[in-house]
């Protein structure tokens, strides 16, 4: 028997993401989704890839029992509704980040007051290559990573871990994103006319994910960008360590920390014509692609990264972690590959 | 024990595809990929979404024997090495022009010369959805259908089975394609600073694929033009039908010829932002849209037919009509779904 | 002394586009850039290419006295203040399709009712290589013709001027946009996500712009498909003649119909990249390309046409209708060049 | 009498773009384009927004007596020939590389051996709102910065020059620029199909254009970017000032240095859509936007500066060089504006 799913905030593009990898996922039965504006229209509607699949919209007002519940709605939804979502479900899995920081002051600093601070220490963390799976398996409130910060996080890990780097805010990280990090919907900044083709500071400073990476990685200076794609998230870390490393000292810290990993690929510099991490190389995947390079003039460490920001920025994750959580295979559902080649994403 | 496959020109475009394709099949295992000009590279030097596939490129001299060969090369090679293709494989799936016409006149008129015309009769062109099954069934030499001619022929089949369509010059096919189309390598018309954003006349007249349609649906009017975006073909078929017709003759004829086709889905008219077939809606995958729309101004039929050129249109049919001649499941390694949002596939 | 200038509607993409060709031209100085949602704003603040520029939007309600009017409003709106209009202006000029048609039977056709239909007898329908110069001249309301009316105008009127075309509803034209044709704004189908590398068929039958095309070619069957760029418009005509005709016969009825026209370029078939008309050559100008091929197969003659719609297609026709209804230089103001490269205007 | 003007290498894109400039010049006349592998097309042949005019490639063989000559040659062109542009010509613009900067040690650290290196210390390297005026006035050999070393260079300069920023390596510029800096022609990674929709660390380390910023502002840790467009460059400068600053303290050191520059926007944060620099804001043009922001957490500068690599970054800061050199209007030649809205320019 199947282990039963219900996707509220259905109509989202996180939300189709979710639908999308549960239909195809050996374990899970998608049995609701929810969506308000669209109730009662068929989830292919608004999602044409899942055209052809038995499902129609319902309303969150009357969610089913079921086994997970994966929360794909509006930054401050989860946690107005917590309540039922955890009388639905054993294990709720929220892509928002009302649930991803310990704590409150640091809660309070970024986003408005939280209504149910309680819940943060609570909650579970999941970047499954950062938070101990034994964390994870059983969770009950689990906190799917954003995604500048998994970029972000995956690409400075392995440094931290090394002691490479000791957390500076002089460590600059200049992320290019997607135009689906804004979500459906959107307004006269996101149309076509005037969001193509742009490479357009749109967080200069105070990016709410500086919170979630300070909170495992330590300060630094985070600028986002958006540029032409629809999926992907790229983060260039500029790191300075304090002692001179060489690649060898580099290859051996990201080894260690992804060689066991099956969603990171290591990608550093040979040949061909992707030689360092792209987004486009990881679209639709749950892979990020992390590599380096060491700048001879002054010893800096360039760190590239890069992910599909619905994927293992968002509903990638979310599945990944449900997957530890009740103690699947960590890769099912998530075991196929990207597009060779492909345009923007 | 897994059916054994071989790519040969397994470094292209859609050599990769079908490296992609057969690395998530249930019954195949890949054991041979051949490139001359990245002998002995790893597949994931040239296809960054193959990185961590345990296989290198080997040379098409040396080729091993297999159940099925997969042959990718430009046009006119495989004419020149079907024997040793057939040699080191009984079932050789073919998916360039090679083998697609039965008449040798025709060939001449539409390509250069061919060396082995006396094979156009044996060989058994497949598009699944107009080929009998029991014609592909068993096969030895199969020529899977040309991107855009595939495109037309499944929107024209039903008005042709249907007799609303008699066949006539007189029916305009108006295709959009993406740069994939070109193949790897490519010259100047094909850089990215001349390609981009084009609306580009590429064939007004005399496209080798008018052929092909030909065999199958009549003489059609037959332009193609460049777009941007990677992957995909579009093609719009303007119909003016001998007697009038309603939409519910419509949505009869192509009811009745698509509605047990798992591969075809009909996209007609409904709500919501994709109400007609969009190659972006299939990119990736093995799905072709077909819908059309009825001009209440002068009867004329628009058809719209909307397929990813490299799955539908190249490795995905390939892979589909080997699924039918060795007997498998029609859709094994063939059925995930695509993406929603994709920016330009 | 300049002659004076107001532009109503200024916020909007035609709107900044008038203001951005008055700018530099050598005639005219605007006095009066009106947009009630933006009332007091810069020019700047919505139409970045126009910073430093000396201007501030006001309302409508207050329109200053000028020599000429331009009306870049949604359609409907000039209808309702054209009394004012007038009154302001001398010579009004309005980009929407309000005044573009002669019948109102046909108008109600395709758009609801007039509130002036008495007005339409009496403007001018502005598509200045087709619009004799003398009924432009001192004319003192010009509806400037619309944009894929005036690709598909442009396209087949050497062939109806000839007698080649004696207007048939089984020419086919098949028409690619982009973006910018839905006005500044727009909704969820507009969005970057969604609209993005799309080949969408917008309109499949029953375009407005029909009724403009009807009314100086005869009927066509007209089918519009939105693609991935911002600006262009390009229109592929698929004309069958009666009588067969040579490329010499094709040749001596574009060049007859255009040798002396500053804004129309013949591109048919030489050699290079860019063998036909292509809308990302024309991208920010004045200028339509024409071209033509023909079918050896069936007679048919393919007519390719590309303008830039917000340039050819809208504003910078109605500043060639101004230019030569105030008697200045036709080229004032409109004789720069477009860019090589350039991606996806 | 006009000023006459030759451009060697007239089919690259750079060159092409000379020719656009050119003939919408004022002073300027061409007389000469030279290309070697389009001898005697013309250059609409090549750059289809110059169709039309009256002008022939030739050989750079013959080259004409002319009052400037501007050199569009792939770096290591000039230097080779260097003698015959001097015979031919009273003043040489030199694009490329050659003969920017200023010591031959520096020149070999970055580039091969130069062959007249005794030149550069007399050529005068040209950003003209960095190069002293009087410098460029009647100077005979002109070298024109290059694009990423501009875009850097603006952005950093009023730092300088206020002593905000007293040079250090721990300034990171992360620079994103558009498929026309790799120029015609291109390989595999260029072709549309790999290119599209990339954020590609093209150079991680080790940029050639380090050496100009060197020059003139100091070391930097630079690192640049492909992304999907075609003309454009931008430059985030993070910045870590010894001293704290305030916005105020910005906005001063950017006004003084650069209220006076026709070819400076300052873009710092206002409202609407485009709040920062962004390169589709100065496409076509020769303006270059520049802007900041001010990190309150940790007071770094976040500095923005967006040119058009083929413009500001290359042609249009040629033609600026020139129109002082020979004492005409800085801007003739140069004052027309951009587009709005538009695509991927």
């Amino acid at each position: 028997m199947n282990t039963t799913a219900a996707v509220v905030g259905a109509s989202g593009f996180t939300g189709g993401e979710l639908l999308r990898l549960l239909a195809g996922h050996p374990e899970f039965e998608v049995v609701q989704a929810t969506s308000r504006q669209y109730e009662r229209k068929t989830i292919g509607h608004v999602h044409p890839n899942l055209r052809g699949m038995d499902l129609r919209f319902s309303t969150p007002e009357e969610l089913q029992s079921v086994d997970v519940l994966f929360a794909a709605t509006p930054h401050g939804v989860s946690m107005e509704h917590i309540d039922a979502f955890r009388e639905a479900a054993g294990t709720v899995v929220d892509l928002s980040a009302d649930f991803r920081l310990d704590s409150h002051d640091q809660y309070e600093e970024y986003y408005d007051g939280h209504s149910r601070p309680e819940l943060l220490s609570e909650s579970v963390y999941a970047l499954p290559e950062l938070t101990p799976h034994d964390r994870l398996s059983g969770a009950d409130l689990i906190a799917a990573g954003g995604c500048n910060a998994t970029a972000t996080i995956l690409g400075l890990l392995p440094l931290v871990e090394s002691d490479i780097l000791s957390g500076s805010e002089r460590t600059v990280v200049d992320v290019k994103v997607g135009s689906s990090e804004g979500g459906a919907g959107g307004g006269e900044a996101s149309s076509h006319a005037e969001r193509s083709g742009v490479v357009r500071p749109y967080a200069p400073t105070g990016h709410r994910h500086e919170a979630e990476i300070e909170q495992f990685i330590g300060s630094v200076s985070f600028t986002v960008h958006a540029v032409e794609m629809v999926r992907g998230a790229s983060a260039t870390c500029h790191v300075f360590p304090d002692e001179p490393v060489t690649k060898g000292d580099l290859w051996g810290a990201y080894r260690e920390q992804y060689e066991d990993e099956p969603f990171v690929e290591l990608v550093a510099g040979g040949g061909g014509v992707y030689r360092y991490p792209e987004p486009k190389a990881v679209a639709g995947t749950n892979t990020a692609e992390v590599g380096f390079e060491l700048d001879p003039a002054n010893g800096r460490i360039v760190v590239f990264s890069a992910i599909d920001n619905m994927m293992k920025g968002s509903a990638g994750q979310a599945v990944h972690a449900a997957n530890v959580a009740l103690g699947f295979e960590e890769t099912a559902g998530l075991d196929f590959r990207g597009l060779h080649p492909v345009g923007e994403p």
